[in-house]
């Protein structure tokens, strides 16, 4: 993993993390902060990785709802299943658009399907089919692997504080177990560090044998107020660096900046049409706070000199 | 942190611990297992620290409760309260005997007025309550604080694993908070490495300014099935060291033992009446499990030196 940040542009962005860090690692310091305490957290979706024009992982759940429909006639002519098996992404996205504006009928259908395609799966077995994907998968437009679809200045930023005696976590509204198997090689951030959505487990003794196997219910979404939670259920420290690009990160950003200490939270803009995707929809108010609260701005047009690693 | 098994008498325990840990850590050799994969997870109560008479952290609740009783007449004349306020401790391993067979009753009255009794209190602010109990409150019989209440043993354990490249994470049935703000000075475990039972949690979004608090109700017990799943939940790895000492420790010990590598699960025997309590009872199902599979046996009398370290 790089550990400079060589793709940062000299910068507001790239000055303005140096200058923090420095702060809180020089020994002596009046805002000198012990290593153990030097908490960051990162979201994923839009954050560390590409999110458009779907999430990495709706297209993994599409094809494993495809694969059902291949498999059942019944399932064929239902949605999501037909969607799913149709390529029909546009209904995903309606799903999606329909629940922002408070009409989840399509997206209980969704989640309902995706529970039920992992139900008493193991987690080991998941795990195989999520590194499969990964092995094969690749961005409908970008032109390179998902594995591929890091964005290099933010694996660089985690390599940097990894240096500087910080310990990263993720925390994703993303599913836990989809990014654990590969967060290690796209990011070097092992499972126990990552924090995201959880579908319920169950624990199946049979005598000399025992494993755990998914639900086919959600436990939590780790999305807005349930990160700051989760994030304390899993490290019991409140970060001092945080890292998100949308409205689902504004609790995690303000829970981290509401400190009386020496804190950085950092929300990245979409504006690079050309390189990646431009879009505020979704941080209208992350954006907001960020501006009244002063907090660091990074522009994926000014600030990264390249957005992924060379293909 | 003492880190050498001096408190452990030359016996089959001590040897059986010597002998799996040379194993998985010899490099080159067929059992080796990288650091990063080498988890181990210990029970707390009746494992790491004295449970008997009764738990510390039920000490610590009716202490709260009692204060509750005493600034308000109405709860006085109540239970769980009157009791507290009346240190009828027998009231409470009554409530737990009658659970076992079956009665909640008074569990159910006794558990909504613990999380009553920390409703809306903050993090931080329970935090602090817990150090000032551990800086006061004494074992009943033991003429030691309980934050002397440690197995020096285990300990010494818990920094042998980590010299050799182990991560250990405590695995409790107790709330996960108690044990946070004191575990790393018993036990050398920071808060990101404490898994336990875990009360309901809100994010309080107040502009500027944002907190976590309690909720008046349980997220979940840490106990039995539960184990293994909030351990994998937490780690992602499955743990190839596990120390238990009750049927609630069962699952997580067999999640452990059942593997296709070399793993070491660990019980714990309380045999010891003249320095700590001997006691089977709720411990018969993995006693027999223990036997049956052939998992190493802690006997306190045989195989500790000392049990706590000099008061």
């Amino acid at each position: 993993m790089p550990t400079a940040l060589t793709s940062w542009a000299d910068g507001p962005a790239e000055s303005a993390i140096v200058a923090f860090v420095e702060r809180v690692t020089t020994p002596g310091g009046s805002d000198f902060v012990e290593p153990a305490d030097r908490v960051a957290v990162f979201d994923n979706d839009g954050t560390l990785w590409c999110e458009k024009p779907m999430p990495i992982q709706l297209d993994f759940i599409i094809q494993r709802l495809a694969d059902l429909a291949a498999a059942d006639p019944v399932l064929r002519t239902r949605q999501p299943w037909q969607a799913a098996g149709e390529h029909d992404f546009a209904w995903f996205g309606a799903a999606m658009v329909e629940h922002y504006r408070g009409d989840d009928t399509n997206l209980t259908l969704l989640m309902n399907a995706v529970t039920a395609a992992f139900d008493t799966l193991s987690v080991e077995d998941y795990q195989t089919r999520v590194l499969e994907f990964f092995a094969h998968a690749a961005h409908p437009t970008l032109h390179r692997p998902y594995r591929g679809c890091g964005y290099r200045p933010m694996v660089e930023l985690l390599g940097y504080l990894g240096d500087r005696g910080f310990t990263t976590y993720i925390a994703s509204g993303g599913d836990r177990d989809f990014m654990r198997p590969i967060a290690g090689t796209l990011y070097g951030v092992p499972p126990e560090r990552i924090i995201g959505s959880a579908v319920g487990l169950t624990y199946r003794d049979r005598g000399e044998d025992s494993d755990l196997v998914y639900k086919a219910a959600m436990d939590f979404f780790d999305e807005g107020p349930e990160k700051p939670i989760r994030i304390w259920s899993r490290i019991g420290r409140r970060p001092i660096l945080a890292v998100g690009n949308s409205n689902g990160d504004l609790p995690m950003l303000s829970y981290t900046s509401a400190q009386h200490r020496p804190t950085l939270p950092i929300l990245v803009a979409h504006d690079d049409t050309e390189r990646e995707f431009a879009y505020t929809a979704g941080a209208e108010e992350v954006l907001a706070r960020a501006q009244r609260l002063g907090w660091t701005m990074v522009s994926m047009k000014n600030d990264w000199l390249d957005i992924f690693a060379p293909a």
